[in-house]
């Protein structure tokens, strides 16, 4: 489970990976992989959750972590990076790094 | 407080608007507004939030609603539209629609 609130003083990546259709399901295969046997391991990470657009076009991983550095030193960690290289011969990637500004409720709720 | 799960039977929303940097303050006022003033009033609703990325150069709305039909509603509803017109004239916009594939926790955790 993910939870998004304002203050949570997190930092948000938000990375949309465009792709064929065809291969959606590939890329959503690898991100689970590489997500369970080595990135939720790495110091700092604290949740991440994987989409998949209904379209067949992106796959989008909402993911937070502790600060920048811990993510850093994920990405230069040698188990992941072969995975991620692997997703980028068949997929464009979009990643952006963000703070949450502002979190909605319903009004009626 | 927005939670992300699997089998949620939720539709996803994440939509990345790109802008200038001098220009993402203005955005997030606009869809704060318009979320706050009519979209969270909508039925189906169900969670937003707003992320501003720390380069300055995009803003995106991770948002939840009941079914696609509330969504679209929404969109054709007069009183949001004009804010999101506003905001296309000095911003892009990538809408994706999904669902939650998988979320990941800590290993540790």
């Amino acid at each position: 489970m993910t939870v998004i609130a304002k203050r949570s003083k997190l930092v948000t990546f938000i990375n949309v990976f465009t792709v064929a259709p065809e291969n959606q399901e590939r890329l959503v295969g690898l991100l689970t992989q590489v997500t369970e046997g080595s990135v939720r391991h790495a110091a700092g990470f604290v949740s991440s959750s994987l989409h998949r657009s209904l379209d067949g076009t992106k796959v989008t991983m909402y993911a937070q972590w502790r600060t920048i550095e811990d993510y850093e030193a994920m990405r230069k960690d040698p188990t992941p990076a072969p995975f991620l290289r692997e997703a980028l011969t068949f997929a464009k990637f979009e990643p952006g790094m963000y703070e949450v500004v502002e979190t909605f409720e319903p009004a009626s709720g």
